[in-house]
Parts: structure tokens; sequence; C-alpha cells
């Protein structure tokens, strides 16, 4: 396990960004009524304690079958009807098997996928609600039903069939998929990625139940070893006595404005009273759409992040995040900050457009770019994380480098879009000096060299083996 | 207000239909994980006390002006930016005025609405949940919003240009039709009545704010005195010693299959210790879809009902519910839920499809069957109010009688639809003895013949003027 962890190499530590800017927006001045306040970080009293953030339900859930019963239940699995696994419901029993959506045990039955369209949270026998924002599902069709018949169990295979789990005490329930694609996306407009790639040929079924899962999903991609489960970041954590972590989810190569906003984070909770702050650099690993740089490339773009000392390798926790993405805007970002919890993240930074994309047929963007931070700063069960919002980072001309935007000297800043950030390193050119480190780029460009026309465009991302 | 009461005519009063059946279903089967239990009515055990429910935040909101300062505020609608509203704007100023959404005081501002469109809940400063599904909002265009600059406050003026309310400490924010629609039914398909009619060719902005209604809203045709607001309906619940208020909300011609179920609702009540259970037949009296019977007929089809003895007027207080229709299914009727919790009600009874449609453009119904009564089983800030899901009631052939359906004899029902009644109806001819009351059938015969052929298919629901 230690190989995982960037930290771990001896990476030449540079001096941190001192920005005398701040990220933190000031208390959110939306007027409301009935005193809805929306939980905003810095309104808040803080105590600083020692000991992580409870995960979600109090304990991380472990799906995973104990070693001594794995030959029992791969030959009980031998005997059951049997469910065959895409490869991005392979990534949901990763991420379910691992406790990050505790409490979930499995894939969701209907009450707990009903409580998630209408609801994003679902309600626990005490009465108290855990956040969980997108349905994890598992759709099967009218034969795949038939085949089941009376069982009370499933097996769930891989593209081998191979046996990945077994599914019990199963419920087999409508998927109206009209309503879940309207409910989560907010649209039904057709060309969602996420959609397309898992719902609209779909089976018309939803089967939910208790997941056994009978041995770790492994990638066998080089990039496993990055793929740090919930207690295995507690556990990191806990040996460098953090007394916070901070997550920044990301799908993207890191630039220097993302790196202000981290090193910024950290000296502000080290302001705010905390000793050691931890940062979680969370590159989500599952299903992304085509024009997303693939993962492996990122995970080393990340790395040179570290090696050229933008980031503090003393401070930085890097990972892999295993979830899929959706692009639902507001209604994911809950997910990817509640995941986070249970990975012992205490606060969470927010950007602009969090989970965001372009309407896929109108020309805009598909959510309000400050509907994410909202949404998330007043979501059921997100109470114990403390949301950091921030303003956006540009290119400030005046300084040669990522400045938090100053809309007083608008013209002094230039917006540097992944577009635009895209074209330039595909046709290997140079960003604006300071913009990114000079060994990121270089891994950015070497990426899209690597492309051959037809692969450029074609789904990339890891498959579990 | 006393005549706003049919039981304080002198109706004949029968016996109640004694059924051996039950209307209650068994605690739901459902299989669920993490134990998430839908609330279900006779799971729970019961304490009987005194007092009506406490209003949702605790208070009921009152939006109207006193009278004392009526002038005041008449004279400073007049210097004030207008918003004219429209006939359904109107009905929700009336909704809100009254206190039906407490503690909602006023249009929803954009945290209101985003967490209505996400969470179906309003989180309160004390960090509990009142439910809120439907967005309540006031929808202006680019020009509106224009004329009305800085101005902290807005004059809402009726289609006549008399002041209605005052609206104040407005916010401004966008209005995303297409992310409200989907999410609030979700589809985003043409020919869902309310978006038509309120949405579509509205402008692109919500405004919201606190209302200051300048005096109480009425419709002056004829109904007024049924209009019943909470704090009245709650006064006559305390008036009878009600020990128990259970509601009955309808927007149709009442049959013996209702009857039947609100008569052994009734049984079931005084059999689990209440001593005066007292039932609220509440027709809604807001904007319906074009086929749907025009309020005034429906409610000289309920008195019907009453003068006939099918219910009995001692136990029943009919009133108005002012709310306009969204046909949104299991998003709806929570708001329909949620009301009468402010209304006094402790019981709610929920049947097959509430506030549900066939859906506009595919050959199926919008919404399962079964969806409205598990959500509301399990939405957030509903806790306190018990639902009393039913078993369909159909026709009884061996009986002569509306009963409740028995699957192990379907062969002996015959289920009688909306259409199939209106189709009747319309030709003068009966439906089979026991369905329904001879007087109020013969209402509704004469409300058919009533309507020219334009008429027929038009809409006609009241208009506060």
């Amino acid at each position: 396990m230690s190989s995982a962890i960037f930290i771990q190499s001896s990476f030449p530590s540079k001096p941190l960004n001192k920005s005398p800017n701040t990220h933190f927006v000031p208390s959110s001045k939306l007027p409301v009524s009935l005193s809805f306040k929306p939980r905003t970080a810095f309104r808040k009293r803080f105590s600083v304690r020692a000991g992580l953030i409870e995960p979600d339900g109090g304990k991380l859930v472990d799906l995973h079958v104990a070693e001594p019963e794995r030959e029992l239940k791969k030959r009980e699995a031998a005997s059951l009807p049997r469910v065959k696994l895409t490869r991005i419901d392979l990534q949901w029993v990763h991420v379910l098997s691992e406790g990050w959506a505790s409490p979930l045990t499995g894939f969701m039955r209907e009450p707990e996928f009903l409580q998630t369209l209408h609801f994003n949270s679902l309600r626990l026998d005490d009465g108290s609600f855990v956040n969980m924002s997108v349905p994890i599902v598992l759709a099967i069709d009218d034969s795949q039903k038939e085949r089941i018949g009376e069982s009370n169990k499933v097996t769930l295979v891989d593209s081998d069939d191979n046996p990945v789990a077994i599914l019990t005490d199963i419920e087999i329930y409508k998927h109206p998929k009209e309503e879940r694609i309207a409910r989560t996306w907010g649209t039904t407009a057709p060309g969602l990625p996420y959609v397309e790639e898992t719902i609209t040929n779909a089976g018309n079924w939803l089967i939910g139940g208790d997941l056994e899962v009978i041995e770790p999903i492994k990638y066998h991609d080089g990039l496993d070893r990055f793929r740090l489960s919930p207690v295995e970041l507690r556990q990191e954590f806990d040996r460098r006595n953090a007394d916070a972590v901070f997550a920044f989810q990301l799908r993207n190569p890191v630039h220097n404005g993302h790196a202000l906003l981290m090193t910024d984070t950290r000296r502000r909770l080290l302001e705010m009273g905390y000793k050691n702050p931890i940062l979680l650099l969370h590159p989500l690993g599952g299903y992304t759409k085509a024009d997303d740089v693939l993962l492996s490339w990122r995970m080393k773009q990340h790395e040179k992040v570290l090696e050229d000392g933008v980031l503090d390798p003393e401070t930085t926790v890097v990972s892999i995040f295993p979830s899929p993405m959706h692009y639902a805007g507001p209604t994911e970002v809950q997910w990817h900050a509640k995941a986070r919890i249970n990975a012992g993240a205490n606060f969470y930074i927010v950007g602009r457009d969090p989970a965001g994309m372009g309407h896929p047929i109108e020309k805009r963007d598909l959510y309000d770019a400050d509907h994410g931070k909202k949404v998330l700063s007043m979501a059921p069960g997100l109470e114990r994380l403390n949301i950091l919002p921030f303003r956006v980072a540009a290119y400030d001309q005046t300084q040669g480098k990522m400045a938090f935007f100053d809309p007083s000297r608008a013209q002094d800043f230039l917006f540097i879009s992944g577009t635009k950030m895209r074209t330039l390193a595909k046709n290997k050119e140079n960003p604006p000096n300071g913009f990114m480190c000079p060994g990121g780029w270089k891994v950015l460009v070497e990426y899209y060299d690597s492309l051959t026309p037809s692969d450029n465009g074609r789904i990339h991302e890891a498959v579990p083996a």
C-alpha cells in the first residue's frame, strides 16, 4: 500500500504559493426567508478536534467475503442464476464493496431508489438522514428476469463469466428510465454521456439486494496501487496525524489555479487552528466521457505536479476515486462529497459548475454554475461536512500567474477553458507561463500526441478485470 | 362562516356502511436494506391524544395585512413597480396567504426553490425539515424585470390592475424551466397540463419574496363560503372536539367506493381508541385540467352525497382546498398531504396513483401506481402524519355495491374508470346500482348536459376576482 501515496517518494518540497488572495467567498448573501441559511464553512464556529469524521451511518461498510469463506461462496455462486455485469456495473460493485456509499449494503432496492430520486437522501432507522443523490442500481432485461425466476439470490459475473459477487435478498422492480433520467439530470435531452452508456439500452427492470463480493475488485492497469479504499485512506490520514482532511475531486489535469486553491485552503485551515490539514487529491477513476483525459495520463500529470513542487507531497495524498461519472451537476456533486466523508474528509472544496457539462442539444451549460455549491450547502445528510466554495481562478496577466479572479480589474485576467487547454496541448503549443508546471504540461502534450486520430474521442477508462 | 360546513344543515343521518372489509394494506413487505422502513399507519403504536397536530414550523403563517394598515399598504402599493398575476398566480397567493404552505412566507426565493427541486423539503433553522415538494414560484419576463430595476419591493396586481399584495425583500433569479419541469414531473414530455398553462410561456425569471396580502382573496363564485382557511378548519375541528382528523383529497365526484373508504377509516380509528375522528373531505379548488369536472358541479355532487346519507354530516367537514393542481404524482401528493397537516389533519388517506395522469405522449400511466404512497410514506417532513394507504375499491357484482377489491375473486369485480363514468354520465346512462348515490349521479348527468359541445373540454376553474 505504501507505494500508493506520492508523499512517500522523495519529491523535492518547494515553498508553498502564499497568495494574499482568499478563495473563500463571503458568507452567502442570498436573501432567504424562514432564515434558511446555506451552510458555509466560515460562518460557523469550528472546534478543532482530533480524530477523523465518522462515516455515514456510523460504520464503514465492507462487503467483501472474508478470506476463509471465499471458496464456499464461489461454490454457492456456481449454483445460482447469473447476471452479467457491464464494466460500469463492475465499477459500482467496487464502489459499494469498499463502503464509499455507506451505509448502502448493495444495489438499491426500490425504497432506496425512490428516496434517492425524490429526496437525494436516505432515512435511517433512528430518523436521521444520510445523503444519497445518484441511484446506484443494476438493470436487467426481461429474459434475465425470467431466468432468475423465484430465486432469492443471483450471482453477478464479469464479461468473462467469472463470479464477482452474490446479490442476496433480491428485489426486482420496474426501471422507470425516463423518470430516473429526468429526476437525476433535470433534463431528458438525448446525448447525456452516462445515460447513453448505461440507461438507454439497459433492461426494463432493476434488481436490488445485498452484495457479497468474493474478491476485491482489481483493474490490473498499473494503477491499482493508487486505488485506496476508504479504510486505507483513513489509515493513512491517521498515520499522518491529520486533524483536518480537505478533499478535492477532479477529472482533469491539475493547473496552477487548482494548486493555488488547494494551498490557500491549507493556509486558511492552519489559520483556523488546525495543526495538520491534509489534502486528499482525489481524481475520479471510473467511467468518464470520451473527451476527458484518460485516467493513466491524468495520474502521470498529477505525479509531475507533485514532483515539480506545485503541491507539497508532505501534506498531500493522491488516490483514485473509483466511481463512474454521471455529469449530473448539483445532483452528482452531493455524491462526490458524501463519498469523501466516508473516506475521512471533513472539508470539501467545491468549484464553479461541479460535475457539470454543456447542454447536450442547446448552446448553454446544462446547469447554473452556482447551483452546485448552493445545493451542496443545503443538502440533507451533509451537515457535518464543511463546504468550501471558491472563487474562480484565472491567469492574471499583470502577475504572470494564476490568481483568484478580481472582477474590479477583469481586463487583467485570461480565462483558459478546458477546450482551449486541450487545443493548445494537441497543437504542442505552450500555455502562458505560470498556467501549469512544465512537467505537467509535457505529460498533456505527450498524451494528445499518443492519440491516433481514430483514438481521439474514444472511451478509454479503466476496465475492472 | 357557519354555512360553510355541510354538517350545519340538517341532513338526515343514515347508518354508516359497515363493511367487514378493511382498506388498510398490511404492513408493507418491501424488502429494505438498512432497515429503511416505510412508515405505515398501523405498524406504529398510536397514542391517542387531545389537541390538533401542530402546523409545520410550529406556527400557522398568516400573510394578510391587518385591517388598520390596509389603507397605508394600498397607498404604498400604488407607488411600487407592478407585476401582473395570472389567475393561477393568484391562487398561489391565496394558498400562501392562509398558511397552507407554512412556514413559507411568500413566493420562493432561490434557496427554497432549489431545496424543493432537489430534496422536496426545506431545512429550518433548528435543523429539522418541513416537506415542500412543488415549487411555489412567480415567473416574470425580461421587461418586467427591467421595470422592477433596483426596487426591493413590487406590487402584485390582478387582471384588472387592482393591487393584491406587496412582495418585499425580493430576489430575482433565473427560471430554469426545463430543469424545473424534469425534477417536478419526472418527464419533460410536451402536454403536461400545468406546464403548458403556467411554465412554457412564462418568463425566464422567478421573483421571490415575502407577501403582504392586502385583502383576503375571494372568488365571488358562490363558493367562497366553502373556502375555509387552515385557521378556520382548525377552529371547526376544535369546536367538534375532534381527537383525530383524517383528510381525503379529491378532484372528482365522490362515488360509493370513496365513501366506503372514508367510513371504514373512521371505524378503524374508533377501534384504535379515538373517540371522535372527523373527516375532512377536501376537494381541490384551484386550476384543474380541461376534462376534470368543474368545481361548482363537484361541490353540488358532494352536497348530494351528504344529503343522501352516504357520508355522515355529523362527522364530516367539506371544504375547498384552494391549490392549483400540478398532476405531478408522487411529488405532488406530498404537497397535498403537507398542506393538510397545516389544516389540522393528522391522518391522510392515499390511494392508487395519487395526483397521477396518463403519460402525455406514451400509452401508459405517467407514474407507477404504487409510487405515490411509497414516496409519501418515506417523505422528509411528513413523519408526524399518519399515512393511510388503501386497497382499491371496485364494483362487486355479487353484492351489487362498491367493495374493496379481492384479487382471489377478481372476476366478480367491475372497475369503473373515470373515463367510463364520464361517458355514462354524458350519455345519460346509469352506472350499476350502488356505484353512486342517485342524487349525486343526477348532478353529474346535469353537469354534462349543461356543457355545450364547444364548452366540453374548456377550462372552467374558479377565477379569483
